[in-house]
């Protein structure tokens, strides 16, 4: 079964705002079995739409629309169907009174505009929202069995809504037929190198590691792939489930009742704030430095004065000393800390763009890692954040 | 002018990635006066991307292509647009040449699947690569006065290229007709009412305010709509250069020579970790305290322990004695501080979940200002970062 998904908003073709929406949709047609043969981004155009559909129809067996479902003038999703298909819209009843009984608890009446999202084209499904008010729907073209699929385009209607929709279409159970791994540590080449055996892969990088993406349409097939692939990769590995690696840290010191504080100047928060991202993370997150100046570097963190004149800001020693301090301040079982160089500027002949020194202490010891990462800026401080804290999860595990 | 962007990549259309490119080729069309009228975003597959760039031609003047120009199996684009326009491909020697010599640099010899890189349909006019090895192409098809270009999908190739092509085409002046607004402390619903008589606007809303773009064939009337936006709207107007808050609040910094310091509970390091994001923030960025436990509140910045009792850790209390703690500890100019309920847990009958008191002191005042922002953790979180940055800029304005 093919699926095409087709987004509709002049946003996106006028370079205004990313579109997301058809990673979602792609991703769970993905995870059901299904293929999805093209993506189709276009303008708020009652004809361009048109001309989507008819195509996407012809292409493939399912076609998925988001955005446009709305109650502004810019909403023309249905009409575009209508005329696409051939077939007129009706009110559902229920659906507009619903609307209705929304509106009154809030002390308005309703309008034309509002009206509009209890349409949908004859003989076909309704999809409620579960969040907002216009309604989606399911047309099924029983002379050539395709199904077209209508909903909104914000994501957190979109979702459910999508969801729901291919369980409608009896595309209910997740085939797992792919799985990921998510690593740090390991260059991408190299793990193309130590993989290259194997068929159905896809290599992601980032600042963040290289994600393995695993596939193959038969589960025995899949379960030897990525059995071979532990046993070659296993300690880069941080996560088979696709969390964060802040999720995955934060569980194991959840897990083990431990408490963490940071001290960061390179990264300025960005490792705890990524931290603090996970729900639950108050119980272990203490608190966290950011110590952009030296004299927060003596004053807060105890780094002695010595030390940053005799070594600089950028040195073992002071990664050392950040570490120790912080974790004295706040009396807790683990602290990271780093201080780099993550440009543009600060490079000297010594300490060249991208050097870091990261810190790890747990009271048992304290371990200073030297590291050079070369990037843009925010590359660099996502490096070493994601550096940072696989340093906690190796040292725990 | 008709511009068709056609998206290359299996990671796409199986939703392992989010496609990106489309964003800055339509966003630079746009610019320079042309009309994007689609986009398509299709896996590695010869048939569909044919199919697509045959489609694409039809529909359209120009058709970019970006992605599967690479040496790997995987990049067909090259094959695909021969199909597609009945053309065959050859080297250009000049393009093979320089690609031997980077080799012979590195000591490495050339293969098939490299010397592919510097294969182009017969006519076409070359774009040199300034990063890598895969040489891009316009090709005009003088018959029907159309042309295809093709481009690399790697972001930091597929950039410059692009906007090389634009000029070769002849479309190398930006025009000008539209304008960004980028405003925060003013619902989108209010935005919409104030400017309903204008047309040409889009809104978009975010965690991090509303932006509204302007847009106008003719520079007068755009100038216009520009002056009468900012007579209705001009105090919640942060930037019209399209620039983060935190960069605008950066440059204030700079420019008035004053300091800044930080102490986040709620927003766990996301204020100062934005602030840094900026390059030479170091020059007015002390220090961050991300006082997550009430611990931490005491012990490093001095928030009175019968203050939490008495009013509890979400309290105006604890933001005032917060944001005066943390600009004492670091001797700044400014300071900015936040305690709230970010969710999902946490809430209680009398503190509802988003509500924050959100700090600023310079010296000559502290005010602490109560706000109630409903929704998902990191949006919250984003939202209280906003106000808080946006605090600092009002404040110094």
């Amino acid at each position: 079964m093919k699926v095409f998904i087709l987004i509709t908003g002049s946003e996106f073709v006028n370079g205004l705002k990313l579109e997301k929406n058809s990673l979602f949709i792609a991703r769970e047609a993905f995870e059901r079995g299904l293929e999805v043969n093209g993506i189709g981004i276009v303008g708020d155009n009652l004809y361009q739409i048109q001309f989507f559909i008819k195509m996407a129809l012809d292409k493939s067996d399912i076609v998925i629309v988001s955005g446009g479902l709305g109650g502004t003038t810019d909403d023309i999703t249905r009409e575009a169907i209508q005329e696409a298909i051939g077939v007129h819209l009706i009110f559902d009843k229920e659906w507009l009174e619903k609307i209705k009984s929304t509106l009154k608890q809030q002390g308005r009446e309703i309008t034309d505009e509002i009206k509009k999202m209890a349409k949908l084209p004859y003989g076909s499904k309704k999809i409620e929202n579960p969040v907002g008010k216009a309604v989606g729907f399911i047309k099924v073209l029983d002379d050539v069995k395709k199904a077209i699929v209508a909903v909104p385009g914000v994501p957190s209607e979109m979702k459910p809504m999508v969801k729901k929709a291919f369980d409608l279409l009896g595309f209910k159970e997740k085939k797992k037929k792919s799985h990921i791994f998510r690593t740090f540590g390991i260059p991408e080449l190299e793990v193309d190198e130590l993989l290259k055996d194997i068929d159905g892969i896809i290599l992601n990088s980032s600042p963040k590691g290289v994600d393995i993406f695993v596939t193959d349409k038969e589960p025995f097939f899949l379960e030897n792939k990525v059995k071979v692939i532990r046993e070659r990769i296993g300690k880069y590995i941080y996560t088979e489930d696709n969390r964060e690696m802040e999720e995955v840290v934060g569980k194991i010191l959840k897990e083990k009742g431990l408490t963490l504080s940071t001290a960061e100047s390179s990264t300025g928060g960005l490792i705890v704030s990524r931290l603090i991202n996970v729900p639950g993370s108050s119980s272990y997150v203490m608190s966290g430095i950011v110590s952009y100046s030296n004299e927060t570097k003596t004053k807060i963190l105890g780094v002695k004065e010595e030390t940053l004149k005799k070594y600089g800001a950028v040195s073992e020693q002071v990664a050392k000393e950040m570490v120790e301090g912080v974790r004295k301040l706040s009396k807790t079982d683990i602290a990271v800390s780093d201080t780099g160089i993550a440009g543009p500027t600060g490079a000297t002949e010594e300490k060249p763009l991208g050097l870091h020194y990261i810190g790890y202490s747990d009271g048992n010891k304290t371990e200073v890692h030297k590291v050079i990462f070369k990037g843009q800026r925010n590359d660099v401080r996502l490096f070493v954040s994601q550096y940072a804290l696989n340093l906690i999860r190796i040292n725990l595990r």
